[in-house]
């Protein structure tokens, strides 16, 4: 099968971010910003429900699209998810080549259990987020994409952004389809029982790891700490949005969500065969810097539009996060 | 776990209709209106997409919720599916109990291969629409729905509706959760792999029946003949749906579509956990009557808002339905 050059899957650029549910908030702060080095580029709550939940977004200096991780963190809401498949099963992130052996005695000097291993040839570090969420940092030569430049981690040894997802699903067939169908993805390579897909600009930061595992029992979709909630791309415009959400309900995905105002971006969602869920999302003109100053970025809490009580009233049930 | 009393799923009432992508628009007609003896209710053309593909629907006189079989014929787009776990596998469809002969008799006469089975102490004829989707006529002794007064079949024999549907899953655990917690279903009984939920007011017209089968293949979710699309359930008000809607969200399904208006009905979409795709759908006051006097339901074709051409060129290019 081929890559269809109609659909507007082809508008899909890269990673936008990737979305977790984890457990407690401060220690989800201090994973992200004290050990893997990342800027706290945005504090908000979650924009759907009505239970209060921190919707944290870790990045590069300005949160640039595919330098974002996001997490949902609700130890509070008692809710617990199961990782499996059909779901998006694994972060990975890239770093330089030659900061692997620094990533790994950092990541064991915190305490972490890491397991060096390798995938495309690439040099990879397996290790756990405190909740139990796989992530791994990748060795990647080329990838010129800026870092965060004033945190714990020195800019030529830090993290650039998300590298590629894997995909952890028990059939390949209705998938490979769908990436190329409607997607915009092309099959670049296969290592073992994983195949890499690219979409839009690929390399770094665009690729999509999907892993056979036929054995493997399903993961949740519903909201639940310990699991990968979503995969997001960044699509240029709401004009190629539109047409993609339209050209998938013609092939029968008529569950693709309207277009949702997430504050700073706008989204579509759907459900993929694979079970993983997609996000496609157009960033707004400002990005982040649309209700905070550039140089104060994820400092305070933003409070989602949903909530009528006080910032401080939801910050005090929340917990206040100590940088 | 129990059923959640406060899900907005608790307002979903009974199925309201079953969609199928069927093969050839002439054969599909002729078996549900000459063979089956359901009334043709509405003509009209499916409202997603650019290429034109008819939306039959058939039913009783009136084409009330829960008696709808809805079809999409699409042997001239070329597209196939495939049918497997994880989306609707089985309609089954209720007869008196006492007709069970005649349907075998009349089905046999028609050339069909008709097995006799049992599930959940109810016989049933187990066969096969002619694009291959597997169909049951099921016995039932206490369904008051009234049937097709006018049709080729005896009104004491008749259909009187959609008694199950059967979705064919890998793992239940997921989807249990879903039932009780989202969609306001009761576990009533379990037959060998089948669990039986009910929806809302339960009894015929209302089960959803889930197989497991974890080593079957998944099925197509994209249109293409020879699978079920969806199942739609009836929801009383519009603020019922919205209150659903939010609420999936809120649990962590954003990809539950907008609100879709579908002519006759509006309706929500949602991937649930087994894979089957769900809709949630508010009747229109005047249902099949807006648009065709009572007298006249389901003899022209009614064209969808998208199409720009004449009702007489898009007719031409799919062939003319003869009765």
């Amino acid at each position: 099968m081929s890559t269809n050059e109609d659909s507007p899957g082809r508008f899909l650029q890269r990673h936008h971010h990737i979305t977790l549910c984890t457990g407690e908030a401060q220690e989800d702060y201090d994973f992200h910003t004290k050990i893997l080095g990342l800027k706290s580029v945005k504090k908000t709550l979650l924009y759907d429900g009505q239970v209060p939940i921190y919707h944290l977004y870790y990045g590069n200096d300005m949160g640039d699209e595919s330098s974002l991780v996001t997490t949902f963190p609700m130890r509070h809401t008692g809710l617990k998810a199961r990782k499996g498949s059909e779901q998006v099963s694994r972060l990975t992130l890239s770093a330089p080549v030659s900061a692997i052996p620094f990533w790994k005695e950092r990541l064991e000097g915190f305490g972490f259990e890491v397991r060096e291993t390798e995938r495309f040839g690439e040099p990879r570090l397996d290790f756990q987020h405190p909740c139990g969420i796989d992530y791994s940092i990748v060795g990647v030569t080329d990838d010129i994409r800026a870092p965060h430049s004033t945190g714990p981690v020195p800019q030529d040894l830090m993290i650039r952004g998300t590298h590629s997802i894997e995909v952890s699903m028990r059939d390949s067939e209705l998938m490979d389809e769908f990436l190329q169908l409607a997607w915009g993805g092309s099959e670049s390579q296969t290592d073992g029982a994983t195949t890499r897909y690219a979409i839009g600009q690929g390399g770094s930061g665009a690729l999509v790891d999907f892993v056979l595992e036929p054995q493997r029992k399903p993961g949740s979709w519903a909201h639940g700490e310990g699991f990968i909630h979503h995969m997001a791309f960044q699509i240029g415009t709401h004009e190629e949005q539109d047409a993609l959400k339209a050209y998938l309900e013609g092939m029968g995905f008529i569950d693709v969500s309207d277009v949702k105002d997430r504050g700073y971006f706008d989204s579509i969602y759907v459900r993929t065969p694979s079970g993983a869920l997609f996000e496609a999302t157009v960033t707004h003109p400002k990005g982040f810097a649309s209700d905070e100053a550039p140089a104060q970025l994820g400092q305070e809490v933003m409070v989602s539009p949903q909530f009528e009580e006080s910032r401080e009233e939801l910050v005090a049930q929340l917990g206040v996060l100590k940088d």
